[in-house]
């Protein structure tokens, strides 16, 4: 509760007011759409006008994010390819590949299809393809895509898409997928240097390097031991690199790490660019890890992805209905945090309705009120929308489809 | 966990042979619909052959969970009046209003101008619509579609419905949503009776009765406390209803129930009809609640819905990774019910894979092999998918968008 609290405090989300206007008109995005053809917004539509609920990113936020992130990557001499699983919008991939990132990663064909289908090219598949449908796919968007990077982690897997890559008359890049944990990828070590030396050898395979992502170790609270956490968990995949290496193996990619690391991979010899995601949006989740500076809050990237939805019911003592539930929120936890209001612990339990135990309120919320929630989870809440609203102080700017929602196969 | 493995016994899950034929295809839904234009599917696709997470009806089990919920309803003299949200799918709603529902319930307005633009009329909304735009909204849905009914909670509401009906011009049809519990409506007693004769005297609003859906009551474990629970959560209801009668207002519709208390529901005096949803799918929440037979699992309706998944690792001792996580399962709990392993607790906690810790399997999985698993909670879990596969007898029939995907607002 104390954390929670901080996190609110700490997200700017504790001034004890917060702009509601009057006539609040709930349009939808059918209503945004038919103002303007082109997905801009005509101005002085308020956030707080929008039909709820709304899935709304703070640009100014965001592109602060985004400067940010570039920035300390800079520093430290890594390249971003962030992970389009978290945001899965052409635009947002658009906007961080104009912004010095070198690719985008997908976790799925059907993600990784959509994303080229509307023009992005650069695209690493972080997730191997095991089914024989998904591998020929594969290699006819590697026909279509050059710059497409499928992950593979298995030796009868590599034979079936260099077979399928000659079927196609390629030849495919492919990176191995060493795994961090037990999660998914092959082991570091000899079977994973001696996959590398078999791709090698496959006529239509083209060896890139190597993948090592660490899920686990994004959400360890607090930045030392997050860092020893990371450094440890890498430390066999880091010799795996560097045998693979001296084997005379492509090594170029050595891919990994996320926003909660994004300050720790450059200390892993040999590693390429990082998979960020996150630092885009954050979530509740991201604001519990902890920061460099030591404290409790992740306040290196600024929450700006949240939900505005409506009050349904304030009847009944120290509880408030809204219409926000599993559907729009999901249940990962920590729970949602209500923007402004660090006396309100919402849970989005039901399917269709968020309720609130009100512990304090700056003020009374009435049927028909608004507020906005930091969501819980940023990947799994934006799946739940077609359209993120892009808002530039409280205004609708744009609405941006979210190109690849659903696409989970 | 006995629990779990009792459940996944019951449902016919623990046979020790699960059939999954040789040359898995991972056909997409795209493959399908080029095999067929109107929706059907040649003869022979069987399931595993489609890409994965593929979310899949068992249409003989479906059908036979309607016929066994219309009959038991019928044996007890009240129709059901299913609540759509469930399955957010035309192709469902028609099926279910073509075996005697006398209607649907919508729960978001998006969701009942989704089904009505689907042909689907006979459409009760049992939320409020508290924003203006959406207020006018569905009084251009009532427009329309004069089988439209609204519900409303508040005095402020109901005059702002009947000026927006006015404007339409219409008279509206409206009932009454009376709380049960804390989550929505207005609380029973005085208040609801006067808020019933202010809609009777309001010149554009028609009073057709009242909701009382008791959501709490529907997963009370065992059927004599869940009967227990039940009506006394109602009595007050009931008693409103009855001052509502006295007073001469019309209340033909007293709404509310579901797949826990539909043998429960006629108990109670002048109840019309039955909202039930998730018989027709079944999910490890339902199977929970024990049945009235006294049966640790809840054996009335057949589980139907499934989600078929790819294994992506095995090489970790006790442990498989598959490609269905929260974004196509959910966190909802109980866990997902692995079809065939009881000795299998998979856990969707990653956003793109599902985990699996494995005490005990009936054979060896690969890498590419396929398992097929019971949803922990089929609402939320339909609407992460665009559609759904018909199987009868392992066999594609048919595919069903899902109409009213993502239409939460």
């Amino acid at each position: 509760m104390s954390t929670r609290r901080a996190f609110l405090s700490t997200a700017g989300a504790a001034s004890a007011f917060v702009w509601i206007p009057k006539g609040i008109k709930g349009y939808s995005a059918a209503d945004l759409r038919a103002f303007s053809a082109d997905g801009s917004v005509k101005p002085g539509i308020s956030k707080w006008d929008l039909d709820t609920p709304a899935l709304c990113l703070d640009l100014d936020a965001m592109e602060r994010n985004v400067a940010t992130m570039q920035a300390a990557l800079k520093r430290n001499g890594l390249p971003s390819r962030p992970h389009a699983k978290t945001h899965r919008c052409a635009a947002i991939a658009r906007y961080q590949l104009s912004t010095g990132s070198i690719g985008i990663c997908c976790a799925k064909l059907t993600e990784a299809e959509a994303f080229f289908a509307a023009d992005i090219a650069p695209i690493m598949m972080t997730t191997s393809n095991p089914a024989p449908q998904k591998i020929r796919r594969a290699m006819a968007l590697r026909k279509q895509n050059p710059q497409f990077i499928q992950a593979v982690d298995e030796e009868p897997n590599a034979r079936d898409l260099s077979a399928a890559a000659k079927e196609a008359g390629v030849v495919a890049d492919v990176v191995i997928d060493v795994a961090v944990g037990t999660r998914s990828g092959i082991p570091a070590g000899a079977g994973a240097l001696a996959l590398a030396k078999v791709i090698d050898t496959l006529p239509n395979l083209k060896l890139r390097g190597l993948l090592s992502y660490d899920g686990s170790g994004q959400h360890v609270k607090g930045f030392a031991a997050r860092k020893a956490h990371t450094l440890e968990a890498i430390e066999a995949n880091a010799a795996t690199q560097a045998a693979m290496k001296k084997a005379g193996l492509n090594v170029e990619i050595f891919s990994g790490g996320g926003t909660g690391t994004y300050n720790i991979m450059h200390l892993v010899p040999g590693f390429s660019d990082v998979q960020v995601g996150s630092y885009l949006f954050m979530d509740m989740q991201y604001l519990a890890i902890g920061g460099e500076d030591g404290n409790e809050v992740y306040k290196d990237f600024a929450p700006s992805l949240t939900v505005t939805t409506t009050i349904m019911n304030n009847r009944f003592p120290g509880l408030l209905t809204t219409d926000a539930g599993t559907k729009a929120l999901t249940l990962n936890k920590p729970n949602p945090g209500v923007v402004g209001e660090p006396g309100m612990d919402y849970t989005a339990g039901s399917d269709e309705f968020g309720q609130i135990r009100v512990t304090e309120a700056t003020r009374t919320y009435k049927i028909g009120d608004k507020m906005e929630v930091i969501v819980p989870h940023c990947d799994p809440v934006v799946n739940e929308y077609d359209q993120i609203y892009g808002i530039r102080k409280d205004r609708v700017e744009v609405v941006w489809p979210v190109t690849a929602r659903g696409k989970s196969q």
